[in-house]
């Protein structure tokens, strides 16, 4: 049921635009349905060089498994496990990836927003982790859950973002240990989009699940997926218990789960681009197989967050060429393999949203949309490696994110042959500003961002010599302005409420912190 | 021999980078050789469609030529000419852009400088034609000839940029009908890169023929290519006397000459990505066409200018979506007539060096590059939608340009096996930072960037809080100061001052000015 889904809205198409045009301000893009080529560096002896080296490296390297009910399940699933180290066969690995679905639809809370996802089918979820925030007033401090709210707000309301994510900011006025409860309820109260599930450890996966299974009903989370949990592995070849629990928690409930190495090129991985990516889809496809030990058919995403290290100061580094490169090869490996994969958007060190933040993003969103991502997660806000979600970066990039949207949708052809007899029509030296053809089609004919500046100097001296830093954050006010709260059934609102409550005395209070890419 | 150049240098490759981290500051990349794949959305029959579709408005609809010399040269070629309307068969059409060399040799003043192009190879060339700039100290102003002067040197010492274009900001203190020579002679004393020339008329243009002449020898311009000039065609569908005596000035000497229809898609072409391209390439296959009436043989590139017009303000924006797919079609196009083509990159309409600036240039410069662009025009200082070059932009871009250089070479395999070897050195959870294996590729195995900054933000205001403007300003000033000038031979360096000064004695001093892009 999960490898065919029944597709409860059209993706795509002019009327889903026309539409969108026409919806309040809260409208959303359906899923993206990308008609653009994949940028595949690799041929078919490539993808099999790779393949073969990471097979190897799972068969005689091996991978650390540092959670005794793993290496259990791995020994139960004929695993050659070895102290901690688990080696794992090609055969075993190939035959435990096949029944990972290759696509599936998310459900969320409003079943109009529901998405296909995998094969041609993508999505845009914004940032996640920050310890501090750029506020609207570009102040850089520690954000509260009133700052998550705004976060999941400006989600809400940017039609390219398909997803809310959760803990975009951290909300360091709620205790550590409560913190998943909160962080999952502002997700399900302020949109009614898809979102994340907090994976800081099994018993908190199993809260955040809980509470989908107030939401949604727990009989439609064994039918579909409506939540997404992430697990990191340490580079090289490790996998910890925190993780692991929580993979459990997930692929238990069929809900997917991202398997992401967490990839410090250079530092973490070999100092090259098709070793590096050899590495991480031995590490990725590892992940991949436990989550078929754990529940066989359960969805999973093959991930990975990727830097380049700098050799000079140690620093992680963004838009590079290398994690382009890296990012097109990983697309081949995931398709290879027939699983959904998930890549990272906007990344950058920028301390301030400057020209740098603007190019490394740029060059990121680019990375991925050639590369054919599924999963293109830190779609918006991200800055200074992650330290920070910036507000005005967050409403550019969703911008950027539409216009990305619009890039790998590929060429319409079907006002052709009309288009070509206003060229008659016009002539040499003629314009088209009148033609009844640009009349019917200007509207869809060229995407015109709002957030970017295209006017004389003169005319935007006039409007105050604004640069986009300042245009993004009067935006930002104003659409947070105009947002409506898609309102909780009163019933669910009070059980997601009493169970929090309820889970807030069982939880001690605890200051620890794990932050998942 | 243009067809099957001998290269004078090796291009590409591990010794060429090492020798470039070697060589002193104004170390210059050899020309690009990709082997990235090209992003083509289009399938054989929709090449086809355009390619059928743009042959009938050649044919039908005809294209204005406003020039007796070239309506005269049609006639005698054998088109259907019609007052000023020529009718162009598509068997003439492609029997004369057959002769149209697909690759050559650009030589330049410095024989180590010299760059295959066409096919996978490509170069980048910065920005020109800016009234204005944005100076040393960010101050927005009108140029002289000793800011063309700095910008000469700085695309000198830029080693990604093989290219000092010619007048990348408008000498305002010198008299316009003398400009020509002044921005010649800059260009030829500043680098001993290639470099563009004048089209601003035919009796220009010769002049700037006559300076390559002085500089190479009569004889060598017949053997390659060392100058190219750019003849704007105005959209929809004409061609004006001033671009084709340039022309003819510049074929008849087998000098390139960048066919450029002028684009503002939805203004002077069809509301409508494919059909706009259907339009343009009709131009394009006009202009290259004619160069072959001029010489058969003359050395051309399909050109453009492109930009899509807001609907609702007519400003014309850069970095939008449909001017990458656009990008990607033409660059098919270009392929399917075998010839070689220009498009431009790091455009934008941010009125200061702003996120929203880097944006819009890093989404043109990933169009150009998986479009596969050969002349890889306005690469480096294009702000406010050209009206200044900035000196901080300008150097921001050309590290752009060298990271995209590095995208576009794609994936090497040279050092898989052994990389693989430290993978089972390291194991999991080890680190590779003192690997033999990453001291021997770190240097070259990710690119780090001098503009942008990675480091963490306390380490970011312990340097000074500085963004990427700043940092770029005082990186132009030191690597000023760090300039060489590559000398001109004696004798040919008073030959070209003696040309100039007879020419400011001929040529009366007059206002007007035209301006290419």
């Amino acid at each position: 049921m999960i490898e065919n889904p029944t597709r409860p809205i059209r993706s795509g198409g002019r009327e889903a635009r026309r539409a969108m045009r026409m919806a309040p301000r809260s409208s959303m893009l359906p899923a993206l349905e990308r008609n653009l080529p994949y940028c595949e560096p690799m041929d078919p002896d490539q993808i099999a060089r790779i393949d073969n080296a990471s097979m190897a490296i799972l068969e005689d390297v091996g991978v650390v498994f540092r959670d005794e009910i793993a290496l259990e399940d791995w020994r139960k699933a004929g695993a050659d496990v070895r102290g901690e180290r688990v080696h794992l066969d090609r055969g075993l690995v190939r035959e435990l990836i096949s029944t990972i679905p290759s696509s599936w639809t998310y459900r969320a809370r409003n079943i109009e927003r529901s998405l296909p996802f995998g094969g041609r089918h993508s999505i845009f979820v914004p940032m996640t982790g920050a310890p501090f925030l750029r506020d609207l007033d570009d102040v850089r401090r520690l954000p509260t859950l009133a700052d998550l709210n705004m976060f999941h707000k400006l989600a809400h309301l940017s039609p390219a973002l398909h997803s809310t994510a959760h803990v975009i900011v951290e909300p360091m006025d709620v205790k550590v240990s409560h913190r998943h409860l909160h962080i999952t309820y502002s997700s399900m109260k302020h949109s009614d989009k898809t979102f994340m599930g907090m994976t800081t450890s099994g018993r908190n996966a199993e809260d955040v699940l809980a509470m989908c299974d107030i939401l949604f009903g727990a009989d439609v989370l064994e039918e579909t997926p409506v939540v997404t949990g992430n697990c990191n592995g340490n580079s090289p070849l490790v996998w910890d218990e925190t993780m692991l629990s929580a993979m459990r928690a997930f692929c238990k409930r069929k809900q997917p789960v991202l398997c992401s190495p967490f990839v410090l090129g250079g530092a973490n991985t070999p100092a090259s681009v098709a070793p590096a990516v050899a590495q991480l889809n031995a590490e990725a496809l590892s992940g991949l197989a436990y989550t078929q030990v754990i529940r066989k058919g359960a969805p999973a995403v093959y991930g990975h967050y990727l830097s380049t290290v700098s050799m000079k100061s140690g620093a992680p580094m963004a838009g590079t060429p290398e994690i382009s490169l890296m990012n097109y090869m990983i697309g081949q490996m995931a398709r290879f393999y027939n699983v959904p994969w998930r890549s990272s958007n906007t990344l950058g060190g920028a301390k301030t949203f400057d020209a740098q933040a603007g190019y490394e993003s740029a060059m990121t969103m680019n990375a991925v949309l050639h590369a054919g991502t599924n999963y293109i997660w830190h779609s918006a806000g991200w800055n200074e490696a992650g330290m920070h979600c910036s507000v005005a970066k967050f409403v550019v990039d969703a911008e950027m994110c539409a216009m990305g949207y619009r890039m790998a949708e590929g060429v319409r052809w079907d006002d052709f042959d009309e288009a070509m007899q206003a060229v008659r029509d016009v002539g040499p030296g003629g314009h088209y500003l009148g033609h009844a053809h640009t009349l019917a089609n200007f509207e869809r004919a060229f995407f015109m961002p709002k957030l970017f500046d295209n006017n004389s100097i003169e005319q935007w001296q006039a409007d105050g010599s604004q640069e986009i830093t300042a245009r993004a954050l009067e935006y930002a006010r104003k659409i947070l302005g105009e947002y409506e709260e898609p309102k909780l059934d009163e019933a669910t609102d009070e059980a997601l409420r009493d169970y929090i409550a309820r889970r807030e005395r069982e939880i001690p209070a605890a200051d620890a912190v794990n932050t998942e890419y």
